[in-house]
């Protein structure tokens, strides 16, 4: 592993640490724009071209927006060093009519959107002007994107795309997030959600009794996934979280149908618990003599690698450089692509702030060099040669 | 039993049943002018208020809207024999903006709810005037209701009423219907509907797994609902009709409900499958770790007379004078009432018609003297001297 303090020491390092330190008001207005471009998922196509725009201007190679609607860079390296791959999302969860107009009170930023994820964003942005402007070239090519659908229904859709074209490119990949900078992200929840709709005959409650019933279905399924067993180590879940059904209470359901959430931190237990759950919906449409349509409606990969992984040990050695006090906590990012792919992966942050997916979400500026330096270091330690 | 052939061969009668082929426009008018009239269960006010203006002009006593909202009127026999109920219902299915302007094509009326309940209402008030016009007077005292809430969430809250006062001054009750001429209902389909919420803990579908899930506690519910036994002989019937439950695929719920309907021809099965099914709804949320509210959402008690019974032959011996061909089935009416209470109850029509509770409703008018005569001669048959 790179030493951190040598490093450190280098004097262009130096240098794009000092650029970063004198730059932060730069920093916080490219934030405040990027924040007041509407980007919700599935739109998010007006601030990813905003995005790729920036990206040509400080001169990266085939600044593109691609096939998924992500604004994608490349600065080649020197050679000699393994690639990285970066990734800051574009989406937020806010509808295109949300006020997204930044206010100032004191140190913080307040607007939707503004920490997940426009600093990040922005971040991402102000590490590769500090490279330029210190004349750093990394050893290993960096692979820059702001990617689409990270969020709700997105489903990961800009990440696996990106992750699909570079994953032949380099030996890690990092997911940049606005909040929680203290925090690495080495373990990915996994996710698979289904709509599953149940149809039956039906009928008239007294004429027509006992006709099938989609609900009567439906609650048999819910019984039987009710008492699923999972694992709590590897951490492994499921919920019916909405349900809908019928007409009038004096007919006999036609139709019904729910939202179904499995998560896990291992793949291999999401599968498992997959393949219980769709016998118990299959099996009650068979015996409730019905029809059942599936809908998979949610696929994020689960993944993970060790607490002591080169990967995790070098963003580790980068918070001690910093002063930051190191957390894990498994959860659902951008990173969940590479860990699912098996490839080294992890989400780092750039400061601190509250009430993300809320009006009320809000950003420290105080923290935002310090994060402008971790995913720089990050980026440099994970691109030198070994 | 009244013998039918000399009842219908009596100069008084034969000129009461005169009056009304002579007035088929009349009669057919009146029913026009009440259908225009909106009149939803819970808004009949203003077709009540008609309808007790005639009852006052036909020189009925004591018409009045009584405190359930009926149009109410009494002629008083000449004593000796028993009193009858009669009661057509005033509500319609239908909201108070519904075009209810009815047309004419050919033989038919076609309107939102001119079979159910309209021409029944013009045919209760043309029995009147024809026993005026001839000037008969029935041995027992006729009470007389056009009655509110038989429809949907109504209740029968109107028969309910009506009955209640009148009671213990009746020998039997007969419901009038608009549609289905040839049928006599002496067998009323009791109901019980509940709506049953549930409440839980809910959470995070991953932070907060396993934590009570309303929708779960819902699903363990339907299921063993689902498969409670009940008798074909007194057919009894069980529905879950509508469920909701939840807010996003990621919460764990904790909210969800369920209406229920359940049915019977006999009001002890009907007890006996509600006792069941409420043990089975409470279980469900005390196992689950839930909490569970029940509202009674419906109320409609079962009870029958058999075939044989003298007040169901002298309807069908009603039929055999008019040349009508006689059939039964056990259905929920008006008729519910008094067959709850252990009254004799009937529910005898005035035409034949299709499509109720639909838009495109409609009626034909050739039947309605015959339906007319139908309840006349009721009316006399069941008010006679034994």
């Amino acid at each position: 592993m790179v030493d951190m303090s040598s490093l450190m020491r280098a004097p262009a390092v130096a240098k794009a640490m000092a650029w970063v330190e004198a730059h932060v008001p730069q920093i916080v207005e490219e934030a405040i724009r990027i924040c007041e471009i509407p980007s919700p998922t599935f739109e998010e196509g007006e601030r990813a071209a905003y995005v790729r725009d920036r990206f040509l201007r400080l001169g990266l190679c085939a600044a593109e927006i691609d096939a998924a609607g992500n604004a994608r860079g490349v600065r080649p390296g020197t050679g000699g060093g393994p690639g990285l791959a970066m990734a800051a999302h574009l989406d937020t969860v806010f509808p295109k009519d949300t006020d997204v107009r930044v206010k100032r009170q004191g140190t913080r930023l307040l607007a939707p959107g503004i920490g997940d994820n426009s600093v990040a964003i922005a971040a991402l942005l102000a590490m590769v002007e500090a490279l330029n402007v210190a004349g750093i070239k990394t050893a290993g090519d960096l692979y820059l994107a702001s990617d689409t659908g990270e969020e709700g229904l997105g489903d990961l859709k800009g990440m696996k795309a990106f992750m699909a074209d570079v994953k032949d490119h380099v030996a890690a990949a990092v997911a940049i997030e606005g909040m929680k900078i203290n925090r690495i992200i080495h373990v990915a929840v996994g996710s698979r959600r289904y709509k599953v709709t149940y149809t039956a005959r039906g009928g008239h409650s007294w004429g027509h009794f006992p006709s099938p019933s989609a609900i009567h279905i439906l609650g048999r399924a819910i019984a039987d996934i009710s008492r699923l067993e999972v694992p709590t180590d590897p951490k492994t879940t499921y919920n019916v979280g909405v349900i809908h059904g019928g007409t009038t209470v004096n007919t006999i359901a036609a139709e019904a149908d729910m939202l179904v959430d499995m998560r896990s931190v291992d793949p291999r237990a999401l599968a498992d618990l997959e393949r219980r759950l769709l016998a118990i919906v299959e099996t009650a449409a068979r015996e409730g003599d019905g029809q059942v349509k599936l809908d998979l409606v949610g696929d994020r990969p689960a993944g993970s690698i060790p607490a002591d992984h080169p990967v995790v040990e070098t963003c580790r050695a980068v918070h001690r450089a910093l002063g930051l006090t190191t957390y894990s906590e498994a959860s659902s990012t951008d990173a969940n692509v590479p860990l699912g792919q098996g490839l080294p992966g992890v989400c780092i942050s750039i400061t601190e702030g509250a009430n993300e997916h809320r009006l009320d979400e809000y950003i420290e500026t105080g923290p935002i060099p310090v994060g402008v330096k971790n995913i720089l270091l990050a980026a440099l330690a994970l691109t030198s040669k070994r």
